[in-house]
């Protein structure tokens, strides 16, 4: 088969690989059908992420058929089109039994394409299938499911629940990249009063319009203004950091409210400073999150039903053999205009998006 | 009358001041019992908090006997014993009416001893008295109520309450003056697997000891390894701030599990670093708070009752006219053992407890 190798910092091909088969009586080996590319790939490429070795194969969002399965899978079988979550889970660890399948303890959390082989390849082996792939409904298309891999059920459980949306809040959001506006379309449901957007490009900041924003804020003209003005100086209820960058984690902790909740979403690389000489007495409450994708048999069902903005997300399809091609539209998100990327499937047959 | 007048950094003294008067018609006027001197006093007093101004009477937590009252007050009236809370409350703004009467807008939140006259004095003027005193159950001697006008609701809602301790949780309580203390006694009313008090002094793990921590660490020989000794080197599930130093809120944020929770409790004057490279993945929630005192009335209940051990915090009693003694020996809590000191009433006729 091909996949798409890391080689080490700056360097990684789509070249030829054995085929993966059944290690475990648990595994299941999915056939990849549309397969996408998330920023942490990006982070990985540049070498951010010590723990991948060279020789892994990248990726944790894709969609597929099963081809095989161990002799202890049940809940899936040949034939089935499933997801491949980003997260794995062994459903039997302290973690798991809590619903905190991103911090499982027996083999899962996130794997794929991190410390073991991932899913931008023709074929993958999942471990611990049973709990790892979802079955999709015969209504939802691979293009639109693939998104609730990572970035919706990311958004939605580390950012709009962690911090508690609710009906009537300001929510702002710092970073419009893919999963920030995920966050927005996710927000949304709990009907806020305003869904302010932050972000330093214009064409970002035009799609968390798209997708439901009320306003939006360039990063670099005082954002924490804008909603000061909109809530009376108080501040906004739940800010939800979907960046990584210090800059914007202490500008979230700005913009929040007495009493309000800051929701990390951002994958970061380097400590923060925390105030706490002003946040001690704000009663502010401020989480963290891996995905743990508790929620992505919901997601799924509403956007089977047309209930979440997944293709709009969309911006250039490939064919899944045009993969350097599509990190290269997909880094250069500045210039492309690139949200998701998305890879194989037949839609590419057709034609590109313009970005 | 006498008063603790704060004349600036590094300068205060009893003295004389006119007696304070109705202001408002929701004022009332209460005559000192018994009064206690808080760590912030201590800070206030080194020129921390700029916003006292010079001429400030100084102190928040006190039990008195109602003198006067405005004619709008309705809850107590003239020779109510009561205790006046760190809180005052308008009952009316925002924040007062979702119980978050630490950020009240309508005039009240920490007020006392800081935005104007305090309690450390013969007679304290009381605004929005209806809701910021307490009437006390008579079964309850002013000296262990004292104690609840200040540390028992902070430790309890801030530490305990929005660190969510749960059954068979492990506690790690950092800081064991008098708030870390509270903490711990009332950590201990959910039942935790164990709690580890982490100080610097041996009088005051001691006292962490007796007030039911199962393990005590000094803080400079690596406590968190004690934690993950304690933890199959999982981490605490709810760690508690209770020094104010951005040392020990770091250290917090290490010893903390992935999915656990950090509630700081300290009053801090500098800001600290956040670990988000490590702490982004980990599921951690951190809280920040003052007090808001809504559970005061559920704690004197439980004092009255001898449910909480609040006569084993007060170490040192004095006659109200000795000041100025009483806080050099609080400041001097390294050499005089010192945890509560409390001024007024009758005990001071007996014995100082031995340091």
């Amino acid at each position: 088969m091909k996949g798409f190798v890391f080689h080490g910092p700056g360097q990684a091909s789509w070249q030829d690989l054995p085929d993966p088969g059944i290690k475990e009586p648990t595994d299941a080996i999915v056939k990849v059908g549309v397969v996408t590319i998330c920023g942490t790939d990006l982070h990985i490429l540049k070498g951010d992420v010590p723990e991948v070795r060279p020789g892994t194969v990248l990726g944790h969002e894709a969609v597929g058929e099963i081809v095989e399965i161990g002799g202890d899978v049940r809940t899936v079988r040949p034939g089935d089109r499933v997801l491949m979550s980003c997260i794995t889970s062994c459903g039997r660890c302290r973690f798991c039994r809590d619903g905190s399948y991103g911090q499982c303890r027996g083999g899962g959390g996130w794997i794929l394409g991190h410390l073991i082989d991932g899913t931008q390849a023709e074929y993958v082996r999942v471990p611990c299938a049973d709990l790892s792939v979802h079955p999709l409904p015969a209504a939802l298309a691979d293009e639109d499911a693939v998104l609730l891999a990572d970035i919706f059920p990311t958004a939605y459980e580390v950012g709009v629940l962690n911090g508690r949306v609710r009906p009537g809040d300001t929510v702002a959001v710092v970073g419009a990249g893919p999963v920030g506006l995920a966050a927005i379309a996710t927000a949304r449901l709990f009907s806020p009063e305003r869904i302010i957007a932050v972000d330093l490009a214009p064409a970002r900041l035009e799609a968390a319009h798209r997708l439901g924003a009320d306003a939006i804020a360039d990063a670099r003209e005082a954002p924490g203004q804008l909603v000061d003005d909109l809530t009376d100086g108080l501040g906004a209820d739940v800010v939800i950091e979907a960046v990584g960058v210090p800059e914007s984690f202490e500008l979230c902790t700005r913009m929040v409210r007495p009493g309000g909740h800051v929701a990390n979403v951002g994958v970061h690389g380097r400590p923060a400073t925390l105030h706490l000489e002003d946040l001690w007495s704000k009663n502010v409450t401020i989480t963290t999150g891996l995905v743990d994708t508790y929620s992505t048999p919901t997601l799924l069902r509403m956007a089977a039903g047309g209930r979440l903005p997944t293709r709009q997300l969309v911006t250039h399809t490939f064919p899944l053999e045009h993969m350097e091609e599509a990190y290269d539209v997909f880094a250069q998100a500045a210039d492309t205009g690139a949200l998701k990327v998305v890879l194989g499937g037949e839609r590419h047959e057709v034609a590109v998006p313009e970005a």
